[in-house]
């Protein structure tokens, strides 16, 4: 017992060190991206990189190992240093605060006369990059450096396909958020059809599960899983917080207890959406529009979005940095093909995001900001 | 990699539901416990052991292992489970952000004219308490059940004091905070004394670590690296704060990077006073002292405050109750001898602060009050 208790107290202390190292970092390359005009996430991105094993890893090893040790041996034995999943919670919990402050500032309003396009848009921005990622496969189904033996062409097809149409959801918020977009018709409607294509890749990300393992029950229980969560959170779950939000107005005690029950709440979504298979994202992000709009809802926001976005936030966009190895990637053919799927994906979406919304009779500028997202 | 990930995926739908289980717990004791006059942070310590080992691990062994995983079996072998370690860090961040918070909201200008007070009060609270120890701590020195074999007299003595004088510092906050004492003059002197109490009975633990390890380094390190710390910070860091929130107030770019840098220093603190043998919670009082006063330390509790004491701090005081067994008592005979202690300690204390804060001219309700604490 007092030896666990002493590997907890030192692996603190080496937690802290990386909380400092990770969050000066993000501040010292997010001031010089945005000399650029990059928003501050990608010099989270990019501080992860920086401090992950293809560069501060490389370079200064036995230091690099003592901030972020990947091994621990106990009783002689290798095996994973707690610490990566202790920053690996961390950045969940970041993503899912983050993402249900997006449902909560989500203005559905702003939205009317522009669900053909928001539909439209969402329609095209998985459609075409998910066809150009099906082409794509196709011609590199031989290649066993994209993949490995055993991969059925229209598995391939179909990873890629979803691969190149997942939007990250969160990084479009956090940009959109960033940019002051917030509550503006524009922010909303890439919002919409950002979620749209998320939960579209989610679902066809599940039927490729399904097919590699043979289990039809993982790709059913993704779509009936999700469909009942939003059944349940729109129908019981918002009804009864409005009722709760109402009754805290008039009572201080229950007031108090409003915060705390929707973090449970948020925590409950995020379980039950990682565990149908779903991105815990999109519970968290569910959850946000069942709670009544107003003062309190403005209040929820300053409550949670400080610690959020300064702490716990950065953390998951430098893990995903610090897990990126870049020099995975070998030969210059395949760093070349890695260039020419990215550009494929980033033109066909942006094209045909452009493309529809112009169809759908958005102005010009607003559909280039759209495609351009 | 793709087991790597895969793992902390798994990881990170269990601790959702830790999350949810321990929130919601903690706020159905919570309003329990209010029912009958006792803080939120007492509901907490409750909850902890109720999820703990001694009732529902007792009662729901199955349900239990599968919510609060204790050992992670890989390859064959067992270890602790990485959860674990995750619920010690989160409460570990909750502690420390909470006792900057505190030191921030500490109002030195209520002390003026009391520093006598405070200053006895809290050396009543120290002396009387550790000779109540020592006492108890000779008489018991060749229970085995108590002290393993080699364990000095002179070095139980040292322990047994030093015990019963910790005031808990945390757990004296919260209840401040909680009772709405927070910038009163009786809350500061609590706070003043309580503080003091705590860094002299680390500085005698430190004492007892180095004589039981025989090493004088430990105690050097502990006392001369807490002068430093203190010196540093109030020389150093509170001047450099003073100068860049001075300029933040003129430069809205700069006003976004001071709740960051405060994060970073914070984390550096706690950092640094663990690594030399104090508490961290320590570090995280000195530099909420350090921090300067006004509308942007307001503005910094605000955007603090509410994760911390409804998210992150609540998993301390849970996790204290968690990892408390009960049984590990054993038998009556121990039991009484340990219900002795606590009333001893409890006892000691009390009529010391009352005494002594009588004797410097505090009214007898407030030293009552005082006492209490």
């Amino acid at each position: 017992m007092h030896a666990l208790a002493a590997g907890d107290f030192s692996h603190s202390m080496t937690f802290f060190v990386q909380l400092a190292v990770i969050l000066g970092t993000c501040r010292v390359v997010g001031l010089l991206v945005r000399r650029f005009g990059q928003p501050q996430v990608v010099g989270e991105m990019i501080a992860g990189v920086i401090l992950g094993p293809s560069l501060f890893g490389l370079y200064f090893p036995s230091f690099s190992a003592e901030i972020f040790p990947r091994s621990l041996i106990v009783d002689g034995t290798s095996g994973r240093h707690p610490l990566l999943t202790v920053l690996y919670c961390l950045a969940q919990i970041g993503l899912v605060l983050y993402m249900f402050l997006v449902g909560l500032e989500y203005r559905s309003d702003l939205l009317k006369g522009r669900a053909r396009s928001a539909l439209s848009v969402s329609l095209a921005g998985v459609v075409v990059p998910f066809a150009l990622g099906c082409v794509i496969a196709w011609f590199l189904r031989d290649d066993r450096r994209m993949f490995t033996q055993g991969v059925r062409p229209h598995e391939a097809m179909l990873y890629l396909g979803a691969a190149m149409s997942i939007t990250a959801f969160p990084m479009l918020a956090r940009i959109i958020h960033e940019a002051g977009l917030t509550g503006t018709s524009l922010g909303t409607l890439a919002i919409t059809a950002g979620s749209a294509d998320d939960a579209m890749a989610w679902c066809v990300l599940a039927v490729v599960l399904a097919s590699f393992q043979s289990s039809l029950m993982i790709a059913v229980t993704a779509f009936a899983g999700s469909a009942l969560f939003v059944l349940v959170v729109l129908l019981l779950v918002k009804p009864l917080l409005a009722r709760f939000e109402a009754a805290a107005k008039r009572n201080a005690r229950l007031e108090h207890t409003y915060l705390p029950s929707l973090l449970v709440l948020l925590m409950l979504s995020a379980w039950y959406t990682d565990r149908i298979g779903i991105y815990a994202v999109f519970g968290a992000f569910v959850l946000g529009l069942a709670v009544p709009r107003g003062e309190s809802a403005a209040r929820v926001v300053r409550a949670i979005e400080p610690l959020t976005v300064n702490l716990f936030l950065p953390l998951f966009f430098v893990n995903s940095g610090l897990n990126t190895r870049i020099n995975l990637l070998g030969s210059t053919e395949v760093l070349g093909v890695t260039a020419l799927i990215v550009l494929a994906a980033c033109l066909g979406k942006g094209a045909a995001c452009y493309g529809v919304s112009r169809l759908t009779g958005v102005g010009p500028r607003e559909s280039f900001a759209i495609g351009a997202y």
